[in-house]
């Protein structure tokens, strides 16, 4: 168990990357002073190569700078960046039926749709952080129109022109119930009683992704939960078992659910489990739960966001739990993390390490990696060994 | 220069490879008894970890065994795979508008289309290679019928689906004309002066791609062929670059053009110069003309295709320039392909190596790799190396 000259001196780990290391990187490169918004593919010193703008990028930063803002200190440069995002993504990434682009070129005309709703989602997550910063209520209609939306299409994704063909196997993706947990998070805030019927469906269809008898979490399920044999079926994703982990434990805690509570400390562990590489190290991105090779070409890397959520899930088993294993866990993989993603000389982390942990890709944005994953779990563990620090300190 | 000796050992081990190793491995595992057609998802062993056909793969393998019951032997075990193949793809694969499907069930029903044109392509390969191995005529205009109408498609992919949007920079794939350039050659046989305006516009479009300036081919150009600066437009892709080299050599020779000679010998040294791993050994899967990291996670990643691609390509530039840099590219390359690729104990190629050259995916078929690259470029190579041995002997 931490002593507490530990439990801050890891605070202290975490409050300076947050501070002075990845805020800065993308307060200094990623704003767009001509067009609003954010240039989200940096390299590692913070340089434009791509000028494009991806959506799921544009929104996570919005709530990003809102919930700095709203939880940490009012400084009206975080504000700013905000909602010179907000304005963007409210001019250029909305279609008048509800549809968010995926990708928009720097002055916002539309390069790419995907036949998915996680554009929309992101979208919602900036319009509901941004409200919650600024107490602009107009926003947050917004938001929970659009999850009205969002929530009916994703019952079914041929109405945003997924094609349903004879020979699909009728299954479930884990993606979706727990982001749209998440939004309800973010949107409902405190008043969340009035989500009921949506909370308890969503938690229902992400349970079905958690196998007890075998101690693995599905990616992708039948619709009844049940297992399918093929690599679909077959597919772990460690990183987002472990983030459902999370979003479903501050359900179990909000809604006082200790049978939730010690599921949600499972999936965290028991992907823990299954993802961790003991020979070389970090979670591997994808794994065959029947032990064959995955066909995804980059199965065995090392991302950092499987990471990032991993330290914060860890974390909170442990403040929850008090059990060594989960502190040690917890140590584990910070302790990888921190070794092999951060930048010190330009700020930020990297995104990819092959498996053996060298460094891969260079760039600090993509057009999946923004400002997101890193600061949210330096944000959230930050908070907890706080807390930790302040009970530890009390006792 | 390689003495007969040299000649004739490289040449045995091309033959004991495709004969001893390669070919055994699709005929013992992949047919389906009972549906027809093929296994393609064949773990290292053989054994099948996916049911699902991928048309790709399936129209390469009746192409493949068709070529070779033509140009090798009249096995009846080779015709009978062509046979059940080629039956499989007309029963299930194509739509009555003529789109063919990226998938089916094991007993034929759709579970994937995309929006691309490669499906339908090597239908047509399929289609062409059976007939003129079995000089069934009626598969031969099926394939010309189905060769017009991608042609149509080709030049505007909005009619197979694929959408357009504002932000969108109009650009040019070299996939496309290379492709249709491969295919007249396999539907034309020695009649293709009926192609003249196709296989002069293919060629056109392919040298679009060509920057003499630079000594890069690029994937990706405006439709006048400049350069587009982002990551498409600098997108390197040497094994396709190195394939395309050969394909167009082809027709240099047919067409008997010293110029056209000239620059595809050089498409393939210069994209050998910009892909091999000076490091690690091997070529890349992809890299950024100007530097940056490519955002695909696997860029550095050593993929079997390349390398049959680059083993030919490079033997085919020697045999026509006997020069003794082309002689050694081709020995480089085929010395890393044989000490890393191959399978001793269970036959056929590994698909997939780290930068280092360590072995990622155990399987021997995937959803992208089947009975094609292989065993294509080791009958190339066996023939082009038995012509050298020859026209050696008799100097």
């Amino acid at each position: 168990m931490p002593d507490l000259r530990t439990l801050s001196r890891y605070r202290e780990q975490f409050e300076k990357e947050l501070f002075n290391s990845v805020l800065p990187f993308w307060e200094n490169h990623s704003p767009d002073k001509v067009n609003g918004g954010y240039f989200n593919c940096l390299d590692r010193d913070g340089r434009v190569f791509d000028t494009r703008k991806h959506i799921w990028l544009q929104g996570r930063q919005v709530w990003m700078f809102s919930t700095l803002y709203r939880t940490v200190e009012q400084r009206p440069e975080w504000l700013d960046i905000a909602v010179s995002g907000i304005r963007f993504l409210r001019d250029h990434a909305i279609r008048n039926d509800g549809r968010v682009w995926f990708s928009l070129t720097a002055d916002g005309k539309p390069v790419q749709m995907q036949r998915k709703i996680f554009s929309e989602c992101f979208y919602i997550m900036a319009l509901a952080g941004f409200s919650r910063a600024t107490g602009e209520g107009r926003y947050l209609i917004e938001a929970e129109n659009l999850l009205q939306q969002v929530w009916e299409w994703s019952s079914d994704l041929s109405k945003v022109g997924r094609p349903v063909h004879e020979g699909q196997i009728p299954s479930s993706q884990l993606a979706i119930p727990m982001i749209l947990l998440n939004l309800i998070e973010e949107v409902a805030g405190d008043t969340y009683q009035r989500y009921s019927p949506e909370i308890d469906d969503s938690i229902r269809r992400m349970l079905l992704h958690v196998h007890e008898d075998r101690q693995l979490v599905f990616e992708t399920v039948a619709p009844d939960g049940s297992f399918i044999d093929n690599p679909d079926g077959r597919l772990l994703n460690p990183g987002h078992a472990i983030e459902a982990g999370w979003f479903l434990q501050h359900w179990a805690q909000r809604l006082d659910d200790p049978k939730l509570t010690e599921t949600a400390v499972n999936m965290v562990r028991w992907s823990d489990k299954a993802g961790w590489d003991t020979e070389s190290g970090g979670l591997f991105y994808f794994l065959d739960s029947g032990n064959f090779s995955p066909t995804s070409l980059e199965w065995s890397m090392k991302l950092w966001w499987p990471h990032c959520e991993a330290m914060y899930a860890y974390l909170l088993n442990y403040r929850l739990t008090r059990r060594k294993e989960d502190w040690l866990a917890f140590s584990r993989v910070t302790d990888y993390a921190f070794s092999h993603f951060p930048d010190p000389d330009y700020g930020e982390w990297f995104g990819y390490l092959d498996r053996n942990g060298t460094v891969t890709h260079r760039f600090k944005g993509g057009p999946y990696k923004g400002c997101f994953h890193v600061p949210r779990a330096l944000l959230m563990c930050w908070n907890t060994l706080k807390e930790l620090e302040e009970l530890t300190a009390d006792s």
